[in-house]
C-alpha cells in the first residue's frame, strides 16, 4: 500500500517540495458531498506559515480539483487535488544531495532509493507533501461535518508551556477551528509563541504535544484486532512529520494509575451509555464506545536548525559538518495540527465506510437515523 | 483486513476466550524457515500466567501446527497454529452478557455486534487471544534471527518503579528473552513484583510502560508516507489489549527538548553511519536508518479489579453495580512484553518482504549480503 | 494479500492435501447471520467424489467450526472452520518430490519454494483446500439467501456435451442445488457421465464449461476500475484449480457480434429497468445493473491421468518418463461448480459490505428495504 | 482499495473523460528506472484514435509528469502522470444525463452515485481514462524491459477474421510493438479494417479478441491461491472497458480436450525446463512456469451505435428511443491492445516486486542473476 492509507475511503500522496506539483487522490467517499473550495483554502491557510515563527517560504497554495467533483458535489470517483509549487529555490539544496541533515530524511532516503531519490528540500519526505493532505483532509472534515462528527486539536505544550484542557468540547472545538496558533488559552498561546521567536533567534528550534478530540462518532467503530481505531489512527498519524509518538486517553501519563482509578465507570446519561472519566479516548478493545475520542501526539523539535552539527557525507563516507542554509521553521507544532485534524478524519471515513458502507456515509445513509 | 495484520508478510487471528480454540494463520513466509517447537513453546510459557502477579488460568497452550511445515520448516504457504481452549469456566461470566466491566470491551462489542458476540471471558477481544498471535510471532522471530535481528523488551516502568535502561543492547537482549519478568535490573523487578502483590490483595491492578529495542535491522526499511515503520508498528501494537500509547525514541519526553538536543548528530564509525544519539528511535522520515530501533508502550492497569464499580447494564440501559467474578491479572506488562515482540517482528518481516522480497528474506535471500 | 481474499468479507486459506487440517478464516461478516451445520454439510457432500466418475479418496469431511459462531449464529469475529485430513495415503506421492506431473503445480511449486514444499498430494496446490473454501462459502451463501440472493451453477458443457441454459433462472437455480451432478437437462448429464466413465476407462480425462448464474443482487455494485464485479469475481474464481476462463455474458462468443445485437436494450418492466437481451452478463462499467449475473468458467481437463507422460525429473535436471499412481478425478467439473458457487458468494458478500457495510449486510440492513 | 490496483507496485487512476485532467498515480516502482517521455508519448499515440477506423475525437495527448520522476529516472516515490483534456465538447452529452445508452455504464452510474455522477462522456467509466493507464503502463513496460521481460499484443480475432498466431514469439512481439493496428498478418489487419469501416458506415461496431505474449518472466512467480498470476491478471484486464472475458492457455477452446492432449509435457531444453505445449499460458497452480504467458481477451463491440435503440430514460423511470451523438470508435480492439499491455505490465511487476522485492525489480535487483 505504501502511499496510499486506508481501505474503504483512501488517500494517496504524490509530489516533491521542488517538484512540479504536490496533490493527494481521494477515493472511496460516497458521491454528493458539498465540497466548498473556500474550506479547503482555509484548511491550507490554517496551515501555511504563520508571522515569525515560520519559515519564510510562503505558498499561495493554489490547489485545483482536478477530478471527482461535479456542480460542487463529489461524484464518488476518485478526487484528485493539485497543488502547484511556486515558491521554489533549489539552489539552496544542492549541498545535501552527500550531506545529511541530523533528524532528517536526506540519509535514509539515500539508501532506500540508492542515490536516485529527488532530494531537493526533502523532496517527497517534506512536509510541504502535507498541504496535498490537507486540501484531501478538508473534504473528510466536511464529509464527517455532515454526520455531526467534530474534530479538533490544540497544542497542549510546546516549549514546556501548557494550554488548558478541553472544558466544553463542543465549544472549544469550535474556535479551535478559527484558530492560526490553536489554543485554549490565549496567554499560554502568547507564551508559547514567544518561546518559538527566542528559539528561532537562537538559530533553535522546540516541539510539542497536540492534543485532538472528536464529537460524535457513533459508538461500535473500530475492529478488535489489528484495525482497531487506535491502530488505524496511529497509523495514519505516525507519517505526518515530526510526529514521535502517539497515545489515546490518559496514555503514558496514565500508566502509574491503579485499574480503580484508570477505569471509566459507566453510567447512563439521558438514555445513552457514558462514561464519568475518559482514560479510554473513547476507545474499548479497539472500538469506539460512543464518548469523545481523546488522542495526543507528540511532534518533535523541527530538525532543522540553524547552528552548526556533526553530521556525515553519506556519498563520501566521511564525517562532514552541516551549516544548513535555507528556509525553515523554528516550530512546526501549530502547522502540523491542521494535517491531524485531516487524517484523523480521513482515518474516521475509512472505519466508518467499512462499517456502514459508502452509502451510510453518504448523505441519505442510514447511520445518522 | 480488519483482523488481518501486514501486506507481504501477514498474520489473521481467530478465536474466543471461552471458544472451542484460539489459533493464527501466517502467510507470506519463505520457505525454508527452521521451526523449532520448543521456542513457540517457550514463548508461550513467558507469556503464560506467572506465579500469584497473574490470573488462577493456566492454560498448557498445547499448540498444533495444523499447516506450513513440512519436515521441520516452513513450506512458504500459509502456516496455521491451533490452541485449544482447555481451563474454560464460562459459569463465571454470565452476568457480563448484560453488566459492562468498566475499561473492557464488553459493551463495545455489544454495540458492535448487536449482542451476538460471544461476551464469555471477553470472547474475541480476550487477551486469550495473544496466545496465538505469540505462537505465530515466535516463528517471525526465527525468521529474523536467520538476519540478524534481535527484539528485546523490557518493563521500563510499572506501578511507578524503574528498571535502568539498555546499556549493551546485544547482552541486554540476550538476557531479557530468557526472563519470565523482563527487567534489566532485578532489583527493580522485585519491586514492581511487590507492588504488583500488594495491588492485587487490594483487589487492585498496576500498569506500567514497556520499551523494546531491536539490533540488527538494515537501513532503508519502511516508506515516507502512511506505511512508515513507525505507523505499521504502531498499527499493530494498538492491537495488544491494553496498549493506549506508543512511542518512538524521545517521543513525548523529547517533545521539550529544542532541535539543537534532540536532533542525533550523523557520525561514521567503522566504515558505517551511525548516530550518536538515539533521540529519534533509529527512524528518520519513516525509514530505518541502520540504528537499533528504540521504542515504548503504554500498558494500562489490568480493568479487571475486585472491587464494586459504577457500570450499566446496556441490555436494560440502566446504571448497575459491578463487582467482578473469575480469574484475571493484576498485572498484564510482564506477560504483554511477548506479545510486544511478536508484533515488531511480525511488521519487521512484513516490511522487509516489501523491500527485499519473499526471496529476500529466505534463507538465500539477498539482504544480508 | 496472497491466501487471502477480499476487502471488506474476506476469506483466509490454509493446509495441505496430506497435512493435519486444512481449514478457512472468514473475516467480516456481520453478526447474526444463522449458521447451519448441515448446510455446510450438504455444500461438502456436493464437492465430494462421486460415484465412478471421480477419485477413490473420499473423506468424510468433518468441519469444525472453532470460532466466530456462537449460538448458532456468526458473532462477527472471524470464523474459523477446519476440516481434518483423515483418508490419507502419503506412500502415493514420493515420486513426485522431482518428477512434474505435467499441468500440475508440482515443478513451479519447486521453484516457487526452493524444494521446501509439502509435495504431498500437491500440498497447498491441491483440489483438496477447495473443501475448506466451499465449508466457508456455504455460510456467505446463507448471508446472501437472507438478502434474496441465489446462486446455481450447471455443468453448460463437458466432454462436447452441452446442457440446456436457463429458462426460469430461479426454478433453474433452485433446482440445481440439490443435484450432486449439476445439470438442467439430465439426458445431457448422463452423456456427459458416460462420457466420463470412458475416458476414466481409458486412463484420461476430461474438462468442461461452467455456467453460473446469480439472481436478486441490487444494482450498484461494483467500481468503475480495477474492483470491477469481473475482476473481482474473476481474482476469486481463477484460484479454483483447473479454471483458465472466466467470461461473462455472451463473453467471447459475443465477440463476432455487432454492437447493434451485443448492446442490452433497456426498457421498464414493473417500475424497474431491465434488459432485453444479457449480454453482459448483467455488468454495465464494472458494476451492477440490476438483471441476473452470468457468466461462465472454463475448467480444464483433470492433468492427472493414468498415461505415460513426458516431463522432467526437476530436482536432477534431466528428462523422464512419468506414469502417475493414486487416487484422482478423470473428472472435476462437476465437484468444481460447487467452489464456483461459494468464491462467488464470498465476492459478492464483500463488494455488497463495500456498498453497504458490515452494517447493510446484515440482518436488519439497510439495503433491502 | 477500488480505483487502487496492486498490493506492491500499484496504480491509483483519476479523471472524468469532460474534466479537467484525467491521470495516474505510480507508486512502489524501484528507483533509477530510465523515464522515457518518447516512449509514454509512443504508447499514448498508440492508444489514439487511428484514421476512418476511430471516433473524431483525437486528443494530443499532452502528458506531464509532475512527480516521482528525477533527472530522467524514477525516484522510488510516487510517480504521478497527468494529462489535461483539450479536446472536449460536453454539449453533445446532456441527454445522457437521463436517458442510458445501451451497453454503457449511464444508468449503474447513476444507480451508483445517485445522480453525482459526471455524466458527460461516460465521466470517470470513459475509456479515456485508460490514456492515464497507457501513460502509466508505459513506465512498467519500461520497468521490465531491463529484466528482459517483453510484453506483445495482437487483434487474434476482429469482425470475424482472423490473424496469424504468434510464430517467433520475440520477433513477432518485436513487430507488434511498432504497429498502429497490431496484426501478425498484415493482409488479415487489412480486411479486419476494411470491416470496421464496413460497420462504420452502417453506424454500428464491432468487436474481438485480443491475444497476448509475454517473454522472459522468470518461474515462480504468483500464488496458489487467490493471488494467482491468473488472478491477479485477469482482476486488472477486466476493467479495461468492453472486456468481458480473459482466458489463459488454450481457455475455453481447451475444454473439450482429453488431459492427454490438453497436458503440457515437460523436458529439458538447454538446461532449462520447458513445457512442448502451451496450453496453460504458462502458469501451472498459478503460478509461471518459465514458459511464455499466453492470454486473450475478449473485447466486446463497442457500445456506441449510430443506429435507433431502446432504452430508458431512467430519472422519469419510462421507456425511451436512443439515437447517440457525438463522437465514437466503431472499434476499440486496435486501441485497447495498449491498455492490454499496460495492465499487464504493471500486474507483472506487482508480482515480481512481491517476490524479490522492491530491490529486486531495480536496476540492481537479484532476480536476473
Amino acid at each position: 500500500m505504501k502511499n496510499t492509507f486506508g481501505s474503504s475511503v483512501q488517500i494517496t500522496l504524490f509530489g516533491e517540495s521542488h517538484g512540479k506539483t504536490i496533490g493527494a487522490v481521494l477515493d472511496g467517499l460516497p458521491a454528493g458531498i458539498p465540497v466548498f473550495p473556500e474550506r479547503i483554502a482555509k484548511q491550507l491557510e490554517l496551515r501555511r506559515p504563520y508571522g515569525k515563527i515560520s519559515t519564510g517560504r510562503v505558498e499561495a497554495d493554489r490547489f485545483e480539483i482536478v477530478s471527482g467533483v461535479f456542480e460542487g458535489k463529489t461524484t464518488g470517483t476518485p478526487l484528485c487535488i493539485i497543488i502547484p509549487n511556486e515558491n521554489v529555490q533549489s539552489g539552496d539544496y544542492t549541498l545535501l544531495r552527500s550531506v545529511a541533515r541530523p533528524g532528517h530524511a536526506d540519509y535514509t532516503a539515500y539508501v532506500k532509493y540508492h542515490g536516485f531519490e529527488d532530494y531537493r528540500g526533502g523532496g517527497h519526505f517534506s512536509g510541504r507533501v502535507t498541504a496535498a493532505l490537507t486540501a484531501a483532509g478538508a473534504v473528510a472534515i466536511a464529509a464527517l461535518q455532515g454526520k455531526g462528527i467534530r474534530i479538533g486539536t490544540h497544542i497542549t505544550r510546546c516549549a514546556g508551556i501548557c494550554d488548558r484542557g478541553f472544558v466544553d468540547m463542543k465549544e472549544d472545538i469550535g474556535e479551535l477551528n478559527g484558530k492560526v496558533f490553536a489554543v485554549l488559552d490565549e496567554k499560554a498561546g502568547a507564551e508559547m509563541q514567544e518561546a518559538i521567536r527566542i528559539a528561532a533567534k537562537e538559530g533553535d528550534s522546540v516541539g510539542g504535544i497536540l492534543e485532538t478530540a472528536v464529537t460524535g462518532v457513533p459508538a461500535g467503530v473500530g475492529e478488535p484486532w489489528f484495525d482497531t481505531l487506535e491502530g488505524i489512527l496511529a497509523h495514519g498519524l505516525f507519517s505526518i512529520p515530526g510526529i514521535k509518538g502517539v497515545q489515546f486517553g490518559a496514555g503514558f501519563d496514565g500508566t502509574d494509575l491503579r485499574g480503580s482509578e484508570f477505569n471509566d465507570p459507566f453510567r447512563m446519561e439521558g438514555g445513552q451509555v457514558r462514561t464519568l472519566s475518559n482514560n479510554n479516548g473513547g476507545i474499548n478493545g479497539g472500538i469506539t464506545n460512543g464518548m469523545p475520542l481523546l488522542f495526543r501526539c507528540a511532534v518533535k523539535p523541527t530538525p532543522t536548525i540553524f547552528r552548526e552539527q556533526k553530521t556525515v557525507d553519506f556519498r563520501k563516507g566521511e564525517d562532514a559538518m552541516l551549516v544548513p542554509k535555507g528556509r525553515h521553521d523554528p516550530a512546526i507544532i501549530h502547522r502540523a495540527r491542521v494535517v491531524v485534524d485531516s487524517v484523523t478524519a480521513l482515518a474516521l471515513c475509512d472505519l466508518l465506510a467499512q462499517r456502514y458502507g459508502t452509502e451510510g456515509l453518504g448523505g441519505t445513509g442510514c447511520f445518522t437515523d
